[in-house]
């Protein structure tokens, strides 16, 4: 009987179908005893009777496959491969598929939340309500600003729509492939990163995390920014240094930043002193639509898999090329 | 030499022009010396001297009217006019001017954001990330959801708008005088406010407070709610019972609260006890841009009317209409 160890919790929580499907196909599965998101070597001690893994955004590296010699297929639920050594699969045999467009709407909507929530201050105002203190505080709107979107994928392309509809006068995007079919629905700015660090009032991150992109953003990148800048990662740890943003942000620089990914997850660290930051528990694609859907696309690639028929969503080479080469 | 008191705080914070109006036409004028909402006494020892009020949320009644001899015109900065007796202005000739439009665009932002926390309850997390713990929470997008809209009004039809945009199915409306119109726009339920506390699952308030909406949703209303449903209100205080909703949401009762009004403000009491109700201090013009429009607009109202100049934005009858007849 093929067994399916699933990493990512929690899983066929709000919604059955993924489990049923693994059960109507006859797979065995595991669901990740401890919990919560799994260290390398947890999952090292944890892969070695199974066929498949439908994954999380935990490491799966070359140690952990190398421990699990039935392995033979990935199947990540969500759209972030940074977790999954592509070359360590490939040499391997491992396929890998994923969930690229499932998470974006949610992803795109906490975003949204977040830019409203961040420029009205109604965190601060919140957690000072909730400490009896009454102050009204100046906020601005979309309408008054100059947003930047680095990463105008799947998921910046969505927030670049919703924000557009608010009415933002102006904004800057970069990507390292620009879409210019873009500019026949928007007045755009395709921009350096470093323009949109200096220009933007409001930043929001949409990249992967690669070689490339991790710490791309340190504390001269902070510095450049307006000091009453805003800044927004639902994309992935790492991408933001942590401890620079917490450093300018102690020295009073920046008005807000809402941060929804961390380099180790759970997060427990200094962010959560200052009060301006934002922080929720990588939430992004959390809405129960989207992670039902996400859910329910691995597990269909899994039993698809098992089943001995085609992959529909395997990874592509271009993710394989980004990884390797950082492009 | 004409003398204005202004009594709502912030004024003339983030930009000096409003100021600088009264100033250049020679008037003399007094900003809130105790920075903070005037009880009606303390307007009331105030006003002596004052031919113009330009006025808060703070109560002006017929007591405070007695003690100011002078006093020709109020001029608010803003919408809402629960604060100001009308019956008693006009028996005592004194005009009343206000800002309908300029509020609008700041609330309906502010109401969105609210929307879009409460939904995938990011104020929930953000509060446990900041005392270290990590719980990744459901929640819900605009477009699983049905949302009902009390009051489709200036700010009312503009958060319409907003949602629409987000795709959310099914909008469920209801006025006290429907403006059909909107249905050539979008498809609109026009419903009872008890088919709105039933079906929605979110609930946001856009009327004003008169006799007929004070206290109109109590702990009956908030119980035929769906024990999920949101309820946000931008509006004004009192329309919700702030007791019953709190009782009720203690017992476990709705899934969320966003509260930027209060019956009293500064607002100190019991919801700050609950994690799950956002609150925030009557911010919801609180953007530089309208705040500064609706500052500008009234005191242009008071300058014209100081130089005999016809005023543009006196309040029409059908407001005294409303709050004399609760229509």
């Amino acid at each position: 009987m093929a067994k399916a160890l699933i990493t990512t919790v929690p899983f066929g929580d709000k919604n059955r179908l993924p489990l049923e499907l693994l059960e109507n196909a006859g797979i065995d599965y595991l669901i990740n005893p401890l919990n919560k998101k799994l260290t390398e070597d947890q999952l090292a001690d944890m892969v070695a009777d199974f066929d498949v893994i439908i994954a999380g955004t935990e490491l799966i590296t070359e140690k952990v496959m190398a421990r699990a010699p039935k392995l033979k297929l990935i199947s990540r639920v969500g759209v972030g491969l940074d977790g999954v050594d592509l070359m360590a699969a490939k040499k391997r045999g491992i396929r890998v598929a994923y969930t690229p467009d499932a998470p974006a709407p949610a992803v795109a909507e906490l975003t949204l939340g977040m830019m409203l929530t961040l420029l009205r201050s109604v965190h601060v105002s919140n957690a000072q309500m909730h400490e009896g203190k009454w102050q009204r505080i100046f906020g601005r709107r979309l309408a008054e600003i100059t947003v930047g979107i680095i990463g105008v994928g799947r998921i910046g392309t969505r927030v670049l729509r919703r924000t557009k509809a608010f009415g933002t006068p102006r904004i800057l995007v970069n990507d390292t492939m620009p879409n210019y079919e873009l500019n026949r629905e928007f007045k755009l700015d395709w921009v350096t990163k470093e323009q949109i660090y200096k220009e933007a009032d409001l930043i929001s991150l949409h990249l992967p995390l690669t070689r490339l992109t991790k710490n791309m953003i340190r504390r001269e990148q902070l510095l450049s920014m307006k000091p009453d800048a805003i800044i927004i990662n639902t994309a992935r740890g790492g991408i933001i240094n942590e401890g620079d943003l917490h450093d300018v942000m102690m020295a009073g620089h920046l008005s807000g930043a809402a941060i929804d990914v961390f380099e180790h997850e759970p997060y427990a660290g200094p962010l959560s002193q200052i009060e301006r930051c934002l922080l929720t528990a990588h939430m992004g694609s959390m809405s129960v639509d989207c992670r039902t859907r996400m859910e329910i696309e691995a597990t269909e690639e899994a039993v698809r898999f098992l089943s001995g028929k085609p992959l529909t969503s395997e990874v592509p080479q271009a993710e394989y090329d980004v990884q390797s080469q950082g492009l």
